[in-house]
């Protein structure tokens, strides 16, 4: 389904810096639009200290580039803005230009769910220097986020070892779309639903929820609370205990339990959220076991996140559902991904590549050169032993040479049989889908095959190595060369 | 301009928690939907330990609630969903009561823009148990965001004394709405423009920009860089001069002034990047004097904040536009604001209000009964000496006696007739709107004319005072009796 235009009943070419419009203008006064141009979508450093990243967000980025269009809208209104002199910034035989704009780029990007590491091309767009521009802010916009989130998410499931997940977070969202494409990146990332019921609507995503503390409180006792929410709703049964003394209101659900089974249904759990989890919840688990409700679930809720699970885990809490809601939705521990999106190539049209690149007096922040790819080579297991970025213009034959980035006097060579897969595939070409996509579900299943072989040293909550990313040894020639001649 | 309803072409009263939904269910199967509540959303703490917060959102909240209906389609997606035994969680008839639903709840609200402390209601709404309950989770996404941004936003505007601060997040944002929302909220907290430009065109709000290094990267030079720029739009030059060595960029920048001139055009400005802000601003303002270029701005843009510009602003950096954007856009410092909405009063049709508070360990955390109202006291010049919560069905006659809510036993007494104002104002009555409401641009004023009557001690980034915040005395002990009753 395509979210953005079920939501969006306008287009989203506005949904861009207003730089990216004036150097458009501004290419195609200089006659420059016909060149051709790649620019390079990567992070430098990934979030949370984690020692990977999920990319994520290429599903809800198509259904954007699918639509781009400026309306009639759109042009009037940029029609609209002036310059210093109070002038007119954009002429109208550009604004014109643009109406006519139908979005022809090549795009070549690692499948949504992949595990990628820094430095590497999450995407790469190839076409008209003014398309590939206008791209910048909403291609960035999307794939930093979702990827903030789908790691966010793939570590929170990595901390409760296997139990469910529910993402609570919509309340605390950054906005709508905050919570709508976070609830779809959690999803990916790990999480086995959602209580965002738009997000369920929107992406298939399954929806959780019993009831909240107003509940309670809009009767005159907790007792009578849960009566009439097993008697409206006997099939969804998780009784919140915490509104007045937990351990008195755990008792209470598992009376209402014993009814419910007289009935014909389960108790399907009880949730807690405050307190001392470690200790109501052992104490919680004892009083439902020793009742006869042992299938019972123990959901926990409040200020969760991966640090936190983990502790509660080690400390033998009896939770067995966790609820995660800000510290998720928001990533509330690193709130943005400082994924950058830079030319890396340019050309007349049937000239040579002319390669670039963007100085900065940190070396590790100079960006790579060329039209990249990335090359991950494994053990004959399948597990993730290093990656290679190569330019494809240059592609290495043979063995291969590499230096790693993080260490660049460090040069290595793998022989040309060891297993490998280039992470980049064909997206679009001039503009049209042709890549199969994924589902959501099969792009989160990808997770769950990609951490399987992903080392565990690298995807502990606290790495204990650095997976190795390395530039091919043309390509590192070449940035270095490159890096001289512009310094 | 009403953009929730320009951006999203589908109802969005799916947008909240299930279990906002499976409790209206309980309360339609217990015959209690025509229970009368009140509902109060606050929050406890000031986010950055700032000493006031921003309320902000308000506007949006009403262009989702003016449009609250269930789709056919949204009652078929509910129709799908089934509780633990696979039987659905809905009957028909619900579903049915639901899509005759119309909002019809009363709201008071303080105005946006108005300047607020922990534990006041920035909004209240009364009306039919189940449509309050309903609302919570929508309300609380916009206002806790918006209100966290404006806040951010006004920080930063403290921070630069004046100078002219650019909202420049929109590739950082959390999606997409994460941006539009925060740059509507960004400009009301004091925010000149915004680099979005959809942001402009839907809210009216100013859009600032020029190029990027992606723009010098396309030539062979910086130098024809800048030529192709001025030519192109020499309205509207501000020269980002770092690409390669920043101090030859802001010569080469000076050249092209000169070109403008002779063209008849000014020079906006130059931009910094990255470098040492203090030092390289220094010598480009000496440079740019010297060359007769006094009225040219130097704007700075990297990973900028409240705490980084005090800095630079304490270091002498001559820098006159402030470009923010991660760290404003995603409020990177905290990312969520945790407003709370809570049952604070029900009563049977035609019957007395029952007042309810919510229990929690800490007694700052325990929410105050009642239909709420706030009274702020100000001296004679309007500064805000103290703001009083009280119950408007307890109102109070004569001097108020009141208790501070930071110290419980600390009481205090202001005469009847020290000058004050009720924050909280009728916005909605039945669900129609009836307050006159404020444009975005006087809501941004009315943050400005909040600010000037706020005291010093309180508005600074490091606030050196707490302002008083005090239950009205009648509150108070009904407030202690409620505890005392349901504990």
């Amino acid at each position: 389904m395509n979210h953005i235009k079920e939501l969006y009943s306008q287009s989203l070419a506005l949904l861009t810096d207003l730089y990216q419009l004036t150097m458009a203008y501004g290419y195609w006064k200089n006659n420059k639009i016909n060149q051709e141009a790649v620019f390079t979508l990567f992070f430098r450093k990934p979030p949370f200290e984690s020692g990977y990243t999920i990319a994520a967000g290429l599903g809800t980025a198509l259904e954007y580039l699918q639509d781009l269009h400026f309306t009639e809208s759109d042009l009037n209104y940029l029609a609209t803005l002036t310059g210093n002199d109070g002038q007119p910034l954009f002429e109208p035989a550009f604004l014109d230009y643009l109406s006519k704009l139908r979005f022809e780029c090549d795009i070549d990007a690692v499948p949504e769910g992949t595990i990628v590491f820094p430095h590497e091309p999450l995407l790469r767009v190839q076409g008209s220097l003014l398309q590939c521009q206008i791209l910048e802010t909403a291609l960035l916009n999307i794939i930093n986020f979702q990827s903030l989130i789908a790691t966010k998410s793939a570590r929170v499931c990595y901390a409760t070892q296997g139990d469910p997940v529910l993402e609570f977070g919509l309340r605390r969202a950054q906005g709508i779309d905050g919570s709508l494409s976070a609830s779809r990146a959690a999803y990916i990332g790990g999480c086995a639903a959602t209580s965002n019921v738009l997000a369920g609507k929107l992406f298939g995503i399954p929806v959780k929820g019993t009831h909240a503390h107003s509940w309670i409180m809009s009767f005159a006792s907790e007792d009578e609370a849960f009566r009439a929410y097993a008697e409206a709703m006997p099939n969804n049964c998780i009784f919140l205990v915490d509104t007045f003394d937990t351990l008195n209101g755990v008792k209470k659900a598992i009376e209402r339990g014993h009814w419910l089974r007289e009935k014909g249904h389960e108790l399907v759990g009880i949730r807690l959220d405050s307190g001392d989890f470690v200790s109501l919840s052992k104490k919680a688990r004892k009083m439902l076991d020793q009742a006869g409700f042992k299938q019972a679930s123990i959901v926990a809720s409040n200020d969760l996140d991966e640090h936190l699970i983990n502790e509660l885990k080690t400390a033998g809490a009896q939770i067995n559902i966790w609820g995660v809601g800000t510290k998720l939705i928001t990533s509330y521990e690193q709130p943005a991904l400082g994924g950058v999106y830079k030319l890396s190539a340019i050309r007349e049209p049937g000239g040579e590549w002319q390669y670039r690149l963007k100085l900065s007096e940190e070396p590790i922040k100079v960006s790579t050169p060329g039209l990249l790819q990335v090359r991950r080579f494994t053990d004959n297991q399948g597990e993730f032993s290093g990656d290679m970025i190569y330019n494809e213009t240059m592609p290495p034959v043979g063995s291969a040479k590499m230096v790693n980035m993080a260490a660049t006097e460090e040069y290595s060579t793998l022989s040309a049989d060891k297993p490998y897969q280039d992470l980049l595939i064909p997206i679009l070409r001039k503009g049209q889908v042709v890549a199969d996509l994924a589902s959501l579900s099969q792009i989160r299943e990808r997770v769950q095959t990609q951490l399987a072989h992903c080392p565990a040293a690298i995807k502990s909550l606290k790495p204990v190595d650095i997976y190795p990313v390395s530039l091919e040894m043309n390509l590192y020639h070449l940035k270095q060369r490159l890096i001289k001649k512009v310094s």
